[in-house]
């Protein structure tokens, strides 16, 4: 051991720690890399520095509420959109509409603040599934809310994009570059480790809320008091494309159904808040979906009221802000609040992915990658895999909010669903004080959320929906498949007996394939011969005159190592050498064939590929052979 | 050994040939993949099948003439597209130019001829030049020689594409795909092994002679008894975008001398002729050169009286052949002979470029891959590098001959030029009988050669020509970097005496890093222990339960190995593990350290991904570890 160095601290026999030395890089590329890392994400940090923040009831809503809350900013839209195909005259069932939503969200929000009561540790729609249905009904909610996630991302950055080119038409032709740049840097940020610590929450969560219900009394005030709008937005009159059927009013309520995502958030994270926790967590979870039913309402009611009609190219909510406001400092403020929120909603995802990953990969059903916290203790593997999908998502869609809806609100239904359905298994299965109560709550908003989620998938399945229903079960398989992949390598591992012996193996036969006789060569045969005493070194060549040459070359030079020549006529090297593998494995039965090979290592590392990448091809094959151990002998060419 | 598999043959006193056998395919995916490779360019060769045929001057004609004669197909039409800048009138200066150049393949001709008698073992510019001028010379003659192999091919392949979209304006829009199509083609045929045989190269050839020849009689017949044209395919009168200055001349000669390009070939290939090689190489090398003189002359006759103007869509040739014979079957057999014959010297530079890139490889100044045959004994690397550079040249200049010219002919001359300086230090040395007169010829030829290679650089210089300047010298540094790169490889491995002993090495210390204990870390261990005493087992971890709990689990175990914990709190595995092996290699100084890692071998390839890549990345690391040598001990899931 030398202390001097600094790199290693012993605690215990037999127990070192690792200091912050022992990870400095060792070439100037590490170091380089090192430092581009240090200062892209920051310095690495241990595990000892894992922050354990408890949140006030104000602080817990900002970062919790914030997906559920920013997505008033496009729920009104997306109604009003499937309403317009009925014509002008259909867009006033958005109120009416709009209150069966608030409705709905009364019922799942009263569904979890039971959640939250029985799962203080924090209840997640993966765990409590798993806990009351078992496991293929857990992974259905898993993948539901993994889909989920990546289209929250998706969808949010959209309608954040669109909230800024509604503001700035001109970056309009830019908004797939935009989103995309958006999610690169949610995604730096989430790399660097930007705990969802309260304070970086606030201030755009506040004042999202704060902009929306300022303009909805604004609005009001001056519809009651009888003030024509600032600026004139009516649009002009639709003619319907499409009769106003029932299925046509279930379409424009199910892509309202957007407003409920995130509701969940909060009885995800009980444990994050201040003791009483559960207490806390369900006054906060009231807190949000009393603010949440207001905002979106508020938001139907005055758009309706301006007869506003989507159009291309801006939101409703900005032509709902230029009535109430016109373009005036208060529009920038709601425009920009609602940019920061929806990307704020978005950032959420990028905290419940990665967590859901690793609860995923702790069970086995993902693999192990996503278990690891990266040099800043975030899950660098499940922010990686949610970049990739949701730039995915956006570029192919275009970064257009409405076409990727269809898709949305269905995998946060059935995780709802899910959910719900575990908590009336576990009322039942309980049966504590007032259980029938408790198991009436959760089965009308189990009942409530599959019949949405029913709706949904039929009303949707031709526009988008479809794809969520093929995806789902198949991501499903393939998690049950990777369990079962882990499950067979750990059975095939485990020790038959707890203390199994060191098998005994007799000394190794090595063969040495060699090029000639050099340095190189001489210094992996001085290897070989000392773990083994039975070793042969073998020439693959294509060329006579070469091989006879080294056999008398080999000769002259007189070592003990028997030289096999190995004349390949079709002048590859694998074949050949594998098939005298073969013959002399017959002879010698017991301990693993060994082959040393003599490896080069030039000084830079441009140069490997002046070198035959014969080793490599030979190493691939090897590796597939059974009993065969491979050595590798680098020769250092700078010493 | 196994004689009943029929893998290998024993022939005497440790020496064994492989059969046929030895390389068949060992899994599902190498016997489809060879067999996909059997269909696609033939079941593999044995250095015995390397042929020797000996040409006949006819065969010889049509195997190194294509290059050189197939180029009058568009010497003729650059010269006019010069031309026309300074107006339909400057056109008929195309004929005192090529009259000039017809010259000056006289000059290039007879020099040659003397280095036919020179070096009737095969006098190719790269080792003329490294016989008589040193490396430099030799390394810029072989540069030059590489770039004009390359641009023949894109050349020659636009050019034939050019013929065949005349007859077909249909296809013009496709002519790039055309292109590449046909380089694709032409690799596969290099990759198979069609062989430079004069029955393949026979037809074509002459059948392009041929049409040319009838072509040029018919036209100047027509001419002398005064019959008017088939098709009138006089130009419209082009004005003047240019003066008709010295400078432009020299530009419209620069590109007219692409026809000699080619004139080389025969020199290289001496020892392919029928003897007496070095009499029948020179009689061959004087009919080349006439025939040429008459194709090209002839055209640039025909094209001036007929007042041709080169135009987009319909080459020269095209042109001339419709004035000669009226669209029919005369014409079309003349576009499609034109095609076949450019097509075939695209092929020679599929020979040459491969051949000169084993040599280059051979003296080392190109990277050892060069050096070998492909399962059809051809040069695979070389055809595939001169495949990749032909297409991305042809996809650049969009197969559009004209944009090449500026690049072509430079190297060659260039080559040409120190070829011939190389023959007159020749004679200067040698000073044989007539060396005075020798030296003279080859004296003019150098000069004529390096002044028409410095009007091409000055005159083309803008066009394109900047390219090869600068292209030539960076490659030259590269072959000379490469050279010295294997030199000092060579240095630094060679014995310092010839029977220098096999050094003496102590069993060596194991160092066995484990994820827990299970039967792969048992396997390894085993492993460990039957090559050395010393093992020590090392579990990298960050999770400090985990740790504890496996150095219970050890103890209760009781194997003999000691087992140190490694607790890395940053998470990382191969930085602590490093600064461990540092640690111990104070104690330790004789023998390399050995790691043995346990490596896992899944069933299916596919299930790597779901297997920690730490193994990986910790042998990349170790690799350049000075004195350390890793063991892979893979341990097969299926058994």
């Amino acid at each position: 051991m030398r202390p001097a160095s600094g790199t290693l601290r012993r605690v215990g026999r037999g127990y070192l720690v690792a200091t912050e030395r022992a990870i400095e890089g060792r070439t100037w590329f590490e170091r380089f890399w090192n430092r581009a890392k240090a200062i892209l994400i920051g310095h690495p940090l241990t595990n000892a520095d894992l922050p354990h923040e408890r949140l006030s009831k104000l602080k817990a809503l900002a970062v919790f509420a914030s997906d559920a809350v920013s997505s008033s900013a496009y729920a009104t839209e997306e109604i009003l959109l499937v309403l317009m195909l009925a014509g002008s005259t259909a867009l006033g069932y958005a109120i009416p509409i709009s209150l069966a939503i608030v409705a709905l969200l009364a019922i799942v929000a009263t569904s979890y603040r039971q959640t939250i009561s029985a799962y203080p540790q924090g209840g997640g729609s993966y765990i409590v599934t798993k806990d009351n249905l078992g496991t293929t009904p857990s992974l259905i909610a898993a993948s539901s809310l993994l889909i989920g996630y990546v289209l929250t991302v998706a969808v949010s950055i959209s309608a954040g994009v669109a909230a800024l080119t509604s503001a700035f038409p001109v970056l309009h032709d830019h908004k797939v570059s935009l989103a995309v740049g958006f999610i690169l840097l949610i995604t730096l940020g989430n790399l660097r480790g930007v705990r969802e610590s309260g304070t970086i929450f606030m201030a755009p969560t506040y004042l999202f809320i704060g902009g929306f219900l300022l303009m909805i009394f604004v609005g009001m005030y001056r519809v009651l008091v009888g003030l024509p709008p600032v600026e004139d937005v009516a649009g002009s009159a639709q003619t319907a494309t499409e009769q106003l059927t029932l299925f046509l009013v279930l379409r424009a309520f199910t892509s309202g159904c957007a407003a409920l995502t995130g509701t969940e958030a909060i009885s995800d994270g009980v444990p994050a808040f201040k003791p009483p926790e559960a207490q806390n967590a369900r006054r906060t979870l009231t807190a949000m979906a009393v603010i949440l039913s207001i905002l979106f309402f508020g938001i139907s009611l005055l758009a309706v009221t301006y007869s506003i009609v989507p159009r291309e190219g801006e939101t409703v909510i900005s032509q709902v802000a230029r009535a109430v406001f016109g373009v005036g400092p208060l529009y920038y403020y709601v425009q920009f609040a609602t940019m920061l929120g929806l990307i704020l909603a978005a950032n959420t995802s990028f905290a419940d992915f990665p967590r859901l990953s690793y609860f995923l990969a702790r069970d086995s059903f993902l693999p192990r990658q996503f278990r690891f916290r990266g040099d800043r203790l975030s899950f660098s593997a499940g922010i990686g895999a949610l970049a990739v999908l949701s730039i995915g998502l956006v570029v192919s869609f275009g970064a257009d909010t409405h076409s990727l809806i269809p898709l949305y609100a269905l995998g946060v239904f059935i995780s709802f669903t899910s959910s719900q359905a575990s908590m009336v298994r576990r009322w039942w299965r309980l049966r504590g004080p007032h259980w029938r109560r408790s198991m009436a709550i959760n089965g009308i908003g189990a009942f409530t959320t599959a019949l949405v989620a029913l709706i949904f998938a039929v009303t949707k399945f031709t526009d988008g929906a479809w794809m969520v229903v093929v995806v789902l079960p198949l991501f499903v398989l393939l998690l049950r498949g990777i369990r079962h992949h882990y499950d067979e390598v750990y059975d095939r591992l485990t020790l038959d007996q707890p203390d199994q012996p060191i098998p005994h193996l007799h000394r190794p036969l090595c063969i040495v394939p060699i090029e000639g006789l050099h340095l190189a060569t001489l210094h992996a045969l001085s290897y070989a011969r000392s773990i083994a005493s039975d070793v042969v070194a073998v020439l693959v060549t294509d060329d006579v005159e070469l091989a006879e040459d080294a056999q008398r070359r080999w000769e002259r030079w007189g070592g003990d190592v028997p030289l096999v020549i190995l004349e390949s006529p079709y002048r590859t090297l694998v074949g050949p050498f594998l098939a005298y593998l073969d013959a002399i494995q017959t002879r010698k039965t017991d301990a693993p064939i060994t082959v040393v090979l003599p490896e080069f290592v030039p000084k830079h590392w441009w140069e490997f590929m002046l070198h035959n990448q014969s080793a490599l091809r030979l190493k691939a094959s090897l590796f597939f052979r059974p009993n065969t151990v491979v050595v590798d002998v680098p020769y250092h060419i700078t010493r």
